[in-house]
């Protein structure tokens, strides 16, 4: 169902996201392809509709962390190409191969499982076989660990090999230094190979933006397309103006006078030093609004106003500085007049990074999606059955 | 869908959250009631299968935050009383009437708001008045308050008012001097009423085992049927014996060597300083295990290993002192041998409580369910349409 019954939800402007991901495409030659990363719910975007932004703008495939979540597009009804990043089991390669779902492949261990459970399997599996450059991460990291990889490939006929990729892990530092290492590095056994795949990618975001040597075919592009900078140092020498693509509101509940001396919250942490309005927000940690937060700002008619006392599983409390209509919207992150809260201010606030700012954002939240102003589609995830 | 396809899930023990609320309910006159607190998706557990387990051991009545909570209950077949904790819109009395879902009010204007819009529902709308006795946040704080409140409805038959009560900001403290006050103020109110409607109840799980005076005639039990304590100060003096219901698994994936001035993930953050095991593990902070939680142990074998590195959005790395066979079960929460971690580990490392550390665990990881050892139940969110 796409009804929701309480008053917090996230926008999401899927012009935004196509208008980042083009904004992309134009930096890259034509025949460099994109792959849009949807993992982890479109990073708390929404995955069905996200993906289908992209597709319509441009992306050629699509890529998740775990099976599970490929699947889920493919019963959503999404044909396009996708590929596993994560690791997947021997045992489920038959799953993968007949929903057409590529999967990533870090060792000969899991070919030989694979080839087993394959054997009366009637679609191919498609790999892609992962290189560790210096992730330290999932991925092979000798030739001859290639070698043995190929060699177990070349004397069968179930498992085809569709791309070879790697991963930085500094792409998004000023100094790209780590990152030419890991382009040579991935090159030195790219080159060590017999033949090569289809599709040859290495870079996320960060690379795509400022790494043009780490092109090839084909990029993964994932925090940029949601209108995010990869990391706050490179922010301001980004070549596309990102715009965030994800709102986040709520609104004002019981609006409220206490006196000195009265205490908001559990454990009775923030204390009113004179008479003072408070209004209790419906939106608390596990909606993904972490108890971290307490003493953050949000947005009532285009002002700052704090969060006082510690953050409830359901509801936090703000102090307003005079009372206010009920039902007013609130902004947590966007836009309000000439104010804006943004992922970014939230991850400074929590010591952590925008993704996971947005990736938090819980299963109980509708997300409510816009293209050209107007509602296109309501998700409130607590209906699906 | 009951499949999963990825090697991460978590475990919840049906037969301790019956044990744990049966243990509470012991502790109560006969004629005191358990409400079992579902909401946030049961505090992580699972909504349908934790109230379905509460309601089976004793518990009479359900609680969730939202209405939308309730209704998922309804869906599923679940036709116990349930109480909306937090706040709903007038205009949705209809609904929540429809659906037999009792609503908390916290001031006449949602009465006035309700009224207009129940004047064409068959159903009568039912209702609990929240008092604000020092919390600061939902319910009124005035005999005035109550007064008004009790007019208005004296003069229609579409409300009906089924309990009245209080919450409590500091029961889980060693000092129940603020509980008492609290407890003083509600009863002046209630004093001060036309008439008592027939339930009424102020107790969290902590003021339910430390607050025989607060026990009127129900309870509300949430933090406590999980197996958790409310607070660590008042762990070691519960009069029950807790027993934990939820573990979180996952497995060894690719078990590689690197060498001293090799970094793992992202920002190279950690460097072996000679040759060292490395395990990925496929969990991550989209699956609510935290970025903040790097340098963490999880149990390998019953032996703590720390994670190393940088936790990624669906991985994180751990060093293991020697090659490890690939799929080995790793325990992030629960016991494995003589080691334990539990979620008041993981509070504590992440200054929260252990209320956030269930309720972060994200639709992505699957619910096992087991009575009597026996799986009985798996949900993988991912698969609901
Ligand atoms: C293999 C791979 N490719 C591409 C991307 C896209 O990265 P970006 O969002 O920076 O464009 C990711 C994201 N990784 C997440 C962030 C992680 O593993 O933590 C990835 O793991
Ligand atoms: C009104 C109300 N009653 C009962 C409970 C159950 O509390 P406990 O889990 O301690 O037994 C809660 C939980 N509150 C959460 C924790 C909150 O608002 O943050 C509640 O809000």
């Amino acid at each position: 169902s796409n009804q929701f019954y309480r008053d917090t939800w996230a926008e999401v402007n899927l012009d935004h996201v196509q208008e980042n991901l083009k904004a992309i495409k134009e930096l890259l030659p034509k025949d460099t392809a994109v792959m849009a990363v949807v993992k982890a719910n479109a990073y708390g975007h929404g995955d069905i509709q996200v993906a289908k932004a992209a597709l319509d703008a441009g992306a050629t495939s699509l890529a998740v962390a775990l099976l599970d979540e490929g699947i889920r597009l493919r019963e959503h009804g999404i044909e396009a190409p996708i590929l596993v990043l994560g690791s997947t089991r021997g045992s489920d390669a038959p799953v993968a191969a007949e929903y057409g779902i590529s999967v990533t492949v870090h060792n000969e261990s899991y070919i030989e499982e694979a080839l087993k459970h394959l054997k009366e399997s009637e679609q191919q599996l498609h790999i892609h076989i992962k290189i560790d450059t210096g992730m330290g991460r999932l991925g092979i990291r000798t030739k001859e660990e290639m070698k043995d990889i190929e060699y177990i490939l070349q004397k069968q006929n179930k498992i085809q090999v569709e791309g070879v990729f790697t991963h930085f892990a500094k792409a998004d530092e000023e100094d790209l230094e780590h990152s030419k290492n890991q382009l040579m590095k991935f090159l030195l056994i790219l080159h060590s190979m017999n033949s090569l795949p289809p599709m040859i990618h290495t870079s996320n975001s960060a690379a795509a933006m400022r790494l043009p040597d780490a092109y090839f075919n084909m990029v993964r592009v994932g925090i940029a397309m949601y209108g995010l900078s990869p990391s706050p140092e490179i922010k301001n020498e980004l070549p596309v103006n990102l715009k965030p693509a994800l709102s986040l509101y709520t609104r004002v509940k019981q609006v409220k006078q206490i006196f000195a001396g009265d205490t908001v919250s559990y454990g009775g942490t923030y204390e009113a030093k004179a008479p003072e309005w408070i209004v209790t927000l419906p939106i608390g940690y596990a909606d993904g609004w972490i108890r971290k937060l307490s003493g953050q700002n949000v947005l009532i008619k285009g002002k700052r106003t704090p969060i006082v006392g510690r953050i409830c599983m359901d509801q936090c409390m703000v102090r307003v500085d005079e009372p206010i209509q009920e039902d007013t919207i609130v902004t947590l992150i966007g836009t309000d007049g000439q104010e804006a809260i943004t992922a970014d201010e939230l991850a400074e606030k929590l010591e952590t990074i925008n993704y996971e700012i947005t990736c938090q954002l819980s299963y109980r939240i509708p997300r409510v999606y816009k293209t050209g102003g107007k509602i296109v589609d309501i998700v409130n995830p607590l209906f699906r059955k």
